[in-house]
């Protein structure tokens, strides 16, 4: 992983997933678009293949129709033999891996509610390419911030739908309403995916990149809503932590407010960087944001592909 | 319908709806919160009853189960004998009638993912008791505005689940994403609450309202995005229409966008003022917005209720 970067071959094969959620729209709208007209994502050298990785899900207008694609690659279920009443979207990902599983980068693209813009979520911090194609991304988009969520973690890394490839690229973009498109969101992930596949053009043709650093906000806990006996939530984000992604939380700052007006105070020890907050899809999942601490990554030189590879 | 207000009964019956739309949260938390403690919503010499209208949508967290329980209260509907195959809802609809025919007034609590802010949803233009209230609670949320929207209209009308009451009140707050519940959001909802509870409470008591003129947005049409031959969105809302709901929409101003970059203007012939712009719920409805006018409403003076009618 951590080899010599320029000894790679070139990144010839190039997946860009719409509708891993299905009531994500803008990765849904974007990649039916290119389906029908792919010139925008194709690049010399580059097969780029647009695809809808959960057709049932966008059809019904839903994140998943059984059980959540973005959770079900890891080994074990990937390997199930299918029996007749294995989930929709475990049969899916098995699909998915044969179709995709030699690729060199996927671009999985999603919405949140949650206020954190532009961000890409990298998997992990010993893939040097990623890195240099995140800053790239990040000098790209400025003035518009791009953040990165680093989900590398020994127990709350997930393996997600993009994790067959080499280099899986999670691109999430918000805050926009399940079953919303908006303009400025699907603009915003549009030039993403562009400068995405601007860099990965550059690398197969030999530019240099040299050695960077990239800051990410990585995982470290997930914090549930307070709730009641039986389930139910029992306060709400406080109106001081809303929208507040990427923004320091210390501890006793505001975090919750219940119905009788008493405020929850952070109880960590230290800051985190809370990000997802308020996520819709996450209220399931028991995960009202997710706390990460600010790291540096570093990658190195990014040399020259050998000029002749690239067809 | 218009008689002299005075001469009414004192409103002694009223009801809160929360999940009428199981996915439209704050309403939902609401009423689950008075039903445990009701004391912020009771006055004297009223019987105010929360209640969650769709309790399977809510328990799935989603709008409806089989059908839109806010367009089935129609005659044909509720007429219907209860078949075994019969929607789900069609069957809460017969149970709500049968519960909450015979009330007052109807508090039904809805979420928006169009940037309407707090907005009360008038069903006639004749209801003089409403008008009156919907004046005094946008007197009492000022400076925060508080817009009406009118759905009567020969055929755009549809039945409501409140449309059982004699004085069926809409109150819809957002801009919130489906699924999501926002503390700034569920406080103005609460505050509506109020206010049209403390009105009901004046108006019992025999205090005097004087006659009063109302601003509504009355709607006069519906606006789909445009499709594809397949009915696939082909253009999203334009930015400058985004979140601009009950500003003017001009003929020739830009309306939609499409993934090619071309801006569709508003084919009208005469400004429109477009409220839910861009909700999630009605994509399906092929409602990208809907079009109204401003007319102004007036209500007769609110007489005094008889005192000792209020128990």
């Amino acid at each position: 992983m951590a080899s010599l970067l320029g000894a790679q071959a070139p990144l010839t094969r190039v997946a860009i997933f719409g509708g891993t959620h299905g009531n994500e729209l803008s990765g849904v709208l974007l990649v039916k678009h290119w389906e029908e007209d792919g010139a925008e994502v194709q690049r010399p050298g580059l097969r780029v293949t647009p695809f809808i990785s959960n057709p049932r899900a966008v059809q019904r207008g839903v994140r998943y129709v059984d059980c959540d694609l973005n959770r079900v690659f890891d080994a074990a279920r990937l390997g199930q033999e299918p029996p007749e009443d294995r989930p929709y979207e475990v049969g899916r990902a098995q699909e998915i891996r044969r179709l995709f599983g030699a690729y060199d980068v996927i671009l999985d693209l999603h919405n949140t509610t949650s206020n954190m813009g532009c961000a890409l979520i990298l998997e992990s911090s010993q893939d040097d390419l990623l890195i240099q194609m995140f800053r790239y991304i990040q000098s790209s988009l400025a003035p518009t911030p791009c953040f990165v969520y680093l989900i590398d973690h020994p127990s709350l890394k997930y393996a997600t739908t993009r994790s067959i490839a080499k280099h899986p690229v999670g691109i999430e973009v918000g805050p926009q309403p399940q079953g919303v498109l908006r303009a400025d969101i699907l603009q915003q992930m549009r030039s993403m995916v562009k400068h995405a596949l601007d860099f990965i053009q550059f690398f197969n043709e030999g530019k240099e990149f040299p050695a960077c650093s990239l800051e990410v906000y990585q995982v470290t806990g997930k914090v549930d809503y307070p709730r009641k006996a039986n389930g139910e939530i029992a306060a709400v984000i406080h109106p001081s932590l809303q929208d507040q992604d990427w923004k320091p939380l210390r501890p006793g700052e505001p975090t919750f407010l219940t119905l009788d007006g008493a405020t929850i105070p952070f109880d960590g020890d230290a800051p985190v960087y809370p990000v997802f907050v308020n996520e819709a899809a996450y209220y399931e999942k028991g995960e009202a944001f997710a706390k990460t601490r600010r790291v540096t990554l570093t990658a190195r030189r990014l040399n020259a592909a050998p000029a002749g590879s690239a067809p």
